[in-house]
């Protein structure tokens, strides 16, 4: 696929070529023969922060000090007031160790016997809803034609998605540009790790827009909301309680996105209509991406 | 859909219209005009082992029961020898709690700080891994006229998944026959509620296939394994984890079910081509499901 197709604004494109990320691996087909298939990564990562065991990521493994502030950012355990003095990756014992200038005990938190599954990353779920409380998300308004151009552009953008599957890929957006494409074998990952490029590149999250291709869950509208980000899109569905908390935190939220169709279920005052979906081409067969519905 | 389509089999079958499951809500679409659609329930439910606080699983809330048995005993903390004498789910309180004849410690494992995330559900992962040795499943064949019969079947099967999407299914067949299919906006939910189906009804697993619209990381083998199902099938993709897991335990691992296609890569020797795969029909376009890949 040409270059020229690709967005040349992007600070982290996806990188299909990479060969730690995805295996060959041979096996059969249905007719018997020895067929030989790309399949993606996953590798544990184990988190500390300073002292403390933290977690055991499963990840593609690409960005694993991106993942680990992203992750420990995310589930309140890097506070606004806490300075990152060094992130250390190490690869032979997969390990990341993200050090602060001051260590906070967070043993408290981390036995608190509450935490969420079910395709949820283990969050600790009354944290999750307590940190949402007062959080209010700027009215930075999002045009549609950015939004149907971000689609367009991501479905086009090689990815590891498209190489070998088995991958939910996430992308911070400003205005009609994407920005940060992460990709991984959990969408929360891919979260976490644009939450850790964030960090470390002091971005603002107020005028971003976060693109994804999973569904629209409570835990990624409660990420998306405690990340400061005020729009959250998808190709895929809603589910009762992303709405509902969408609409508490007053976070723009717009699924079902498929050619020039979409719903925008919470939100809507940010939405300005400026392009006439009927002057939208369709979606285009061949890059039309399977939504993780 | 007439229910002549439906196989009489199921023992338990999705219920897409189960007002339970689902909520209307109202939004806007594209073209600013307002719209009414369905997105699937997501609530928390709290999981109690005796007096111990377990999880807060989310879930779409139609088998508390079987849930919170599944989970406690995928999660290892119902042995073989735990005698299950009650479980009680109260709706109000959104809380189920299972008790044994014997009260078991598990503070020590849940102090434990290790959990996996991204899109893992919370499981101890050293914990994962050490319960896998030891392990062997049964020779039991799988013919590969069953794969294609229980695809098609399956792929047919009125589910939540064709009316409101953002949700994942998982089903418990024995030869061709589908027999329990459970959906849930985590795959490691639905996969949690067939353990404890089993459970339930004291249901031998070395005679099952497990087939799901998940794809097929190292969780999902893992937790397949550990139920003592030798078959693993999707119509999604792989991780180079999974894969290896599967050829560790001896674990038949079957992904990218499309039409008459396939990829075996592990297990291969259970595999009995019954079938002219050229025989098989392609897809109908109409049912094709979307691939969580």
């Amino acid at each position: 696929m040409s270059k020229l197709n690709v967005s040349t604004e992007y600070r982290i494109a996806p990188d299909p070529g990479n060969p730690h990320l995805t295996r060959k691996v041979t096996g059969m087909d249905h007719l018997g023969h020895e067929t030989e298939i790309s399949v993606v990564e996953e590798r544990p990562l184990t988190i500390y922060l300073n002292r403390q065991e933290i977690v055991t990521a499963m990840t593609i493994g690409d960005y694993p000090e991106y993942l680990a502030l992203g992750f420990l950012k995310n589930q309140g355990m890097l506070s606004a007031d806490d300075v990152v003095t060094r992130v250390d990756y190490d690869e032979e014992v997969e390990t990341v160790v993200v050090r602060t200038e001051v260590e906070t005990s967070h043993e408290e938190k981390l036995q608190k016997k509450t935490r969420t599954s079910g395709c949820a990353v283990g969050t600790v779920f009354g944290d999750m809803m307590a940190g949402l409380e007062g959080v209010t998300l700027p009215q930075t308004p999002v045009k549609t034609s950015w939004l149907y151009k971000l689609a367009h552009e991501i479905n086009r953008t090689p990815s590891l998605y498209l190489e070998a599957g088995a991958i939910h890929g996430t992308v911070l957006c400003q205005e009609d540009r994407p920005l940060v494409y992460m990709e991984d074998v959990g969408r929360h990952n891919a979260v976490d790790k644009i939450a850790g490029w964030m960090l470390s590149e002091g971005a603002a999250a107020s005028d971003k827009i976060l693109y994804t291709t999973g569904r629209l869950t409570s835990e990624m509208v409660i990420k998306t909301a405690m990340m400061g980000i005020p729009v959250l899109a998808s190709r895929s569905g809603f589910t009762a309680w992303g709405v509902e908390i969408a609409r508490q935190v007053g976070l723009t939220l717009i699924g079902r996105m498929r050619g020039q169709r979409f719903v925008c279920l919470a939100g809507e005052e940010r939405l300005v209509r400026d392009v006439d979906p009927a002057a939208m081409p369709e979606e285009d067969r061949k890059h039309r991406r399977k939504s993780a519905d």
